[in-house]
């Protein structure tokens, strides 16, 4: 499941070993915090809309259960196969807005593109997930899928693809130990070797990498879409050690726009009413950092009302926000006026503790941007300040003269853990992330070497393509004369590579 | 509590009797649909997000139990004073958003201007409800005080009402028996009269004029915020029966557009982000009406990237969409493409289900209008269609070929039902429903006769100045000269009456 | 031709005993400076687009040539009638901007509503009067015109409307005497007597009373369409002084809409670059007032990007600006920091001497509002000011440090001196006299006492609903059951009087 | 003098040899017309509001002219050095908007960066050119000059610059042996010999190649601004016959944002209103591309109320109108319906008379996009259609049944050709100049190789922060430990190369 935004992974192992393991994977260094991912961190909390379906009741270890689904297989490991119908429903009501994956397991039905397609894939298990799983079938492939997050499987979802004959193993509430037996049940199947990995962090590789690197022997590629799991690939292709080609579909054009700009400038609103009920007109609010996701806060905020300013490192994006009229100001000039605080820069400390103090009673401050680094929670937890929960993810920091300040998801990312990712952006990266399935397994021989790639622009228009329906678009097409005169190929791709849309 | 919006009263009366004394007070009257309140009838459903406590685990009727607060009285009844610290936070939160009444509070505490008013007040109790009650009280005043609508006393902000010495007689899910009831503890008091009454809908007033009309004596005037409340209050006028003077808050300029414009342009998302998740940019919505909460919706939608189209009856609202950039179209030339459908008209049958049965698959229904009978849901209830409740408010309504129509609410008010009511917005309401009760209480005699009277222009401006600071705004005031050549008085009224804001 | 906006009128008369007459109109007076008229001084300065004839080299006064028409006919006095082919053109093109005026005429011009009407009319001689006073003809009315501006008329429209047979006296650059001569001999005609009046301004009017007054015995009404005609009127009215109906049409909903809200957002970017070609995006300006022409610039300026600030004195407008998303600030507060300050509060001296000294280098100054009474420019005529005129109606004012402000149009009407007003607007204007004309022609004796009207609502919203097919737009009709639970008419009023739209 | 548009090169060449000589440069690939250069046609026509002298009286050609300046100089060839002193007033009004040179000549006027640099340019010859030049020369250098366009030079200012010293020759006008001969004039100077060239088109670099290639030996670089010179030289590259490097200016990221959708969100407006005086509320306008420069369209129209629809070709393109709310179609679907049609392509032939057949009467029809292809103007030019030239870069074109279609600037640049470039945009590329010129001039010897170059982003970011002060716009500056986190200096530059602003 994609979100858009980037969490530093910090899982906490149960053994040592573990841990020194994947230190070989270092996840901080200079340039990747200015990207953003689509991935959270394994055990990262997760809030989800869908998730209606109670499961508390059963305390039962899903690995101590026998299940078997209708057509009397048992290989898979979901919380309860008899939730399957309610999850066929939750998939049913996905499908109608991911058209664009409908259309695509139409018109590629027939020929059967992942014909012979072992794919093994680590991804959150959503309803939205299943409808890209069930794609790949469609197209061909056989699946064996696990959670890449310990609490973001839809319990009911995996009974429904359990039902459905895809070997899952995934459960909301996993432990750690739960976590690497549910992939290493996924990859370590008699008499069935997976061809392709669909991973989203990095966790299912490492493993490979770690237990069966005999297995790339066979995968023609790996596809990953988040920001840490790219990360670790072109590190293991910067050291020598990727052994497949690889493709980094989080970085394709329409997905980061929709991760970033479009999707942010929906959810920051969201986030804020679901959590405080607050009225944005008239509001004063600082947007600190004016890259994508700050467009989109700004965007939606200054049209709902909000007196909006900016904080900038970067003239050119500062030059930016005063072409699209945000005053340009230090967030300690102004911090004194401001009924919000909101960041979005994916750096560290920006809101400091000294900030914080000066702030006015009532000043909302939250966090877009890439982790919880923006905002200096930790210097809240002092003697002398109280915190009182409100409400689910707000918290009252109190300051000893009565002053209030609200805090947001503890400084977490607000849309991530109080909103909710549009289908239809989910469904732009299941898109991509077939198509570069596609693309990796069926390449002739020589096409990719063992590096880390893009997706084609070609691909990228295609996938974009596909979702003009959903807006009843009309594209126009050149003529003959035309495209010889643009020297373009009529079927694309429109624009070179270095094209800034 | 405001919502902003009108419901038509249907209350069913437990015996025929009251039934018939009502039908005195006709309910639908040519031009009273095409303004709108803020009253809901008192038995229509609510949704309040600041409802956190669950008290179903006690099923014993408050008006068996017996409590008593700390300082020792039990004239009060509500559903459990141990509540009362957890009301009394909600109550300091929502002082937060509602500093106009502190200030007024503040500004007035001095002189005490409601020093001998006895106020029997019947609104929403909620947080908000209790900051105007306890400004009442620091202005003078003794209050008894119950709730207008069944479902939507806040028990915990009730608790503390009663912890602090207010009576209040009011509870969540009370029956229409224990309604009258509690109206009756209110008014009926050995040794107490109240001298001003404070009314949300009608109801009090209506009482004391069946069961007490010789409180009427002692009466200085009437209070009334809702539609339907300030209906009767006219209809009494026209029939010479109003025996007092009557304020009408509901019309004042600040609270009308607040409650319209301002509230809807907010809440419209919420409603539809809260239900639906739905994708705003990019989605084709058709707006019925393009009155002030037309106005709000579309400018909201329209800010987010959606294609917004109107449709009107009335050539100059027309023409404002047209020069405001939403194409007027008639509904049944569009309903075909749309993704969502939105009513805000006030009036009936405006979705029929002869345009619900050519809704593509997926489209979203929900009103945001005067009442309930915008769309036609009578019509979907046919033995070919299949609801289907996917979350709470949200219906899937299911065509034979499997088409789905989202419907919000089953057609109630999206905003009042899925959404909630910025503090802000109800601020203003209490402070015009404060400002509204001193002017009536100190006024010389002769200023206001038996009649139905708007809020003084100039305290209309005195109520939007108390909530400036909210802002930061600094108004400028007029020189001398500017004031004479204006011919305007430097402290106001700045407008004439006719003057549209 | 109207303007939208209020000049104050200071004609200077050639002698005393016309000034003493006139003075018995006051021009200043509480109110009046808050509506906003379209009318401006006969003499003031007054800019056209559409002027593209250069008629300097003539310089006989046209009372002295001897003129007639191809029809033979010497009733007019015009410039020079050999224009009248370039002028029929003129005309044709504003036809095609004035469909509702065409569409007025296709529709009644088989009834000839205005049969036997003879209408003297006074108003701004251009394309778009010249097609209201042929449609007022294809209606069925005699026509004799003459112009309320010594120098807005066109002369080549003029002359083709003396073409084709319209009685018109009026040319540019009339001196005073001209002025009241064209305006006798369009009264003073043997064997015609008028029993209409249309008027923009009041400066017909007054002739017929003060020279003859027995016209009045057969004048059915006057049309009057400016702010300071209409309050000329009023004034007689009081005085018991009118004897006839008389209709204000500048204050019909729709023509007030366009005049102010939607003329200035469209006029202040336009007036703005044609003087100084200023980039909008990044500036910081601060507009002065909030009433509809200042939300109108407001809006505009804030879409190109401007970062806007307010200033008000009313706090119910300034809550407006809040909700807006425009910070409230004093003037004398933010004065340095701004890049352009913007008049339209209706007041004088709301920039002084003062704040021009503190502005900063390159700040432009203009004025949005009644007239050129907001910006204190007499006190830049001192002597240590150097004044430098860079482009027409472009001065630059140097201080003594070198210190440049730039002043539009000396402190005028912005929009009136630097940009145009489309026909559309002038369509509505136009239409609303057309209709006024004809409810007065033909109202039933009784209707209309001797009083000044306002259009009654159902014509304010015919006059919508003939511009609606500009915009494609489809109204909506009112089922039988919805008209009804409305309490509403098919066909209109579709609200009350009070309504604020 | 830039644009932000690009023009085809069609030069008329007086004799056939150049033709042939200049054909070695094509000007037409396929990616060329992908990107936008500022640089136009030497012989394109040309308005510029700054043109205020009319030169038109003196008919006697410079070249015959023996001029001095007041220091005894005649070192230089302009219209009449007497209009020095305007051209004076207008360079220090041109100073007021271009406040980044000067503060740019400020920091650097100690140094000297250009001390002993001699450079020899050749670009439109204004007011902001002027600025430029100035700046060159407080840094150090000696520049001489001519005009890059045959229209484009402001006489007064090439005065000013000669009587200031600048060996200037250009003037309005100039013939196609004219042109040639001013080149060659400030190349071929006796005792001088220039080691820098500042190109805008090629024409000046064209004629050192073919004339003077000795040059060379001494010139450390080029910079050039145009797409037509950019994509020159990268010709020359290819073929390896480029000698020096080069500085790609024309792709600067700060350039490229202004020259495109900044300037043409306000241009769009200004170009319509100065032509037609349209209103646009309300206004069905399909545009033709939605790239950058159909973005900045797209969103001022919208803004202004017009009711916007976009074609495209791009799927990624088309998505993304589809989230700004634009709905997609195809130019036949709808431009009947259409009141204006605006092409942004690049492409030709996008408004075929087929479609300018479909237009509905009164329809205007302009082009934003790359050259006078975008409109099949030539289709138009038929014996059955008559033109009618009503404003100047006005055209009705009526076709035999009456209807009027409007044609602006006969389908040339909208922006150029009707309306103006701010300083502002203008200041960005002279800056962008200024900077390429000083770091060719003072780079280590090896750092740059015979290639062409874009400006290092830290140049890029330094242009922009040079204009942040205009907009008061505070930077905030990364803390050690910050930018340590994110791996970056503190200086800049802060993005990566590949970043999508």
């Amino acid at each position: 499941m994609n979100h858009g935004y980037d969490f530093p992974r910090q899982i906490q192992f149960a053994n040592q070993e573990e841990k020194q393991e994947f230190s070989k994977f270092p996840t901080k260094t200079g340039r990747r915090s200015l990207s953003r991912s689509i991935s959270q961190s394994s055990t990262d909390s997760y809030s989800s809309a869908a998730s209606y379906t109670d499961s508390s009741d059963d305390e039962t270890s899903p690995r101590e259960k026998s299940q078997v689904n209708s057509k009397g297989s048992s290989d898979f490991c979901v919380k309860n196969i008899k939730q399957a119908e309610f999850g066929r429903r939750e998939i049913e009501i996905a499908e109608q807005d991911m058209s664009a994956l409908i259309s695509l397991r139409k018109r590629a039905q027939g020929e059967k593109p992942l014909a012979g397609a072992k794919v093994v894939g680590c991804t959150h298990i959503t309803a939205q997930t299943a409808v890209l799983i069930e794609t790949l079938v469609a197209l061909g492939a056989q699946c064996r899928w696990t959670a890449c997050n310990i609490y973001s499987t839809q319990n009911e979802v995996a009974a429904a693809l359990a039902e459905s004959g895809v070997s899952v193993f995934a459960w909301k509430g996993e432990s750690e130990d739960d976590f690497w037996w549910c992939i290493d049940r996924c990859v370590n199947m008699e008499g069935w070797q997976a061809n392709m990995i669909l991973d989203d962090g990095g966790d299912l590789t490492h493993w490979v990498y770690k237990k069966y690197p005999s297995v790339f022997k066979k995968v023609r590629g790996i596809v990953e879409e988040s920001v840490t799991g790219v990360h670790r690939l072109y590190q293991l292709s910067k050291a020598g050690k990727l052994c497949v080609p690889a493709m980094n579909v989080n970085d394709s054009v329409t997905k980061q726009k929709f991760d970033n700009l479009y999707c942010c400038r929906e959810s920051i609103l969201d986030g804020l009413k679901r959590t405080t009920d607050v009225m944005f007109g008239g509001k004063q609010v600082v947007v600190c950092g004016y890259g994508e996701v700050g467009k989109g806060c700004c965007s939606a905020l200054k049209a709902l009302g909000a007196i909006v300013c900016v904080t900038e490192i970067d003239p050119i994006c500062a030059l930016q926000a005063c072409m699209d009229g945000f005053k340009v100001v230090k967030l300690n000039e102004v911090v004194r006026q401001m009924d919000m605080v909101i960041t979005c820069t994916g750096n560290k400390n920006v809101v400091t503790r000294e900030l914080l103090d000066r702030m006015k009673n009532g000043c909302i401050v939250c966090n877009m941007g890439h982790s919880n680094t923006e905002i200096d929670v930790a210097s809240l937890r002092t003697p002398e300040l109280t915190w009182e929960r409100v409400r689910s993810q707000v918290d009252h920091v109190i300051w000893p003269d009565g002053k209030r300040v609200i805090l947001l998801a503890e400084g977490r990312l607000l849309n991530l853990s109080c909103s909710t990712v549009p289908s239809f952006v989910l469904s732009i990266t299941a898109t991509t992330q077939a198509l570069a399935l596609i693309e990796l397994y069926n390449a002739p021989e020589g096409r990719y070497k063992q590096d880390v790639y893009l997706l084609p622009k070609k691909m990228d228009e295609y996938v974009a393509s596909l979702h003009l329906p959903n807006f009843d678009a009309h594209l126009t097409e050149l003529s003959d004369e035309q495209a010889k005169y643009m020297g373009l190929n009529k079927n694309g791709p429109f624009k070179p590579n270095y094209y800034r849309y």
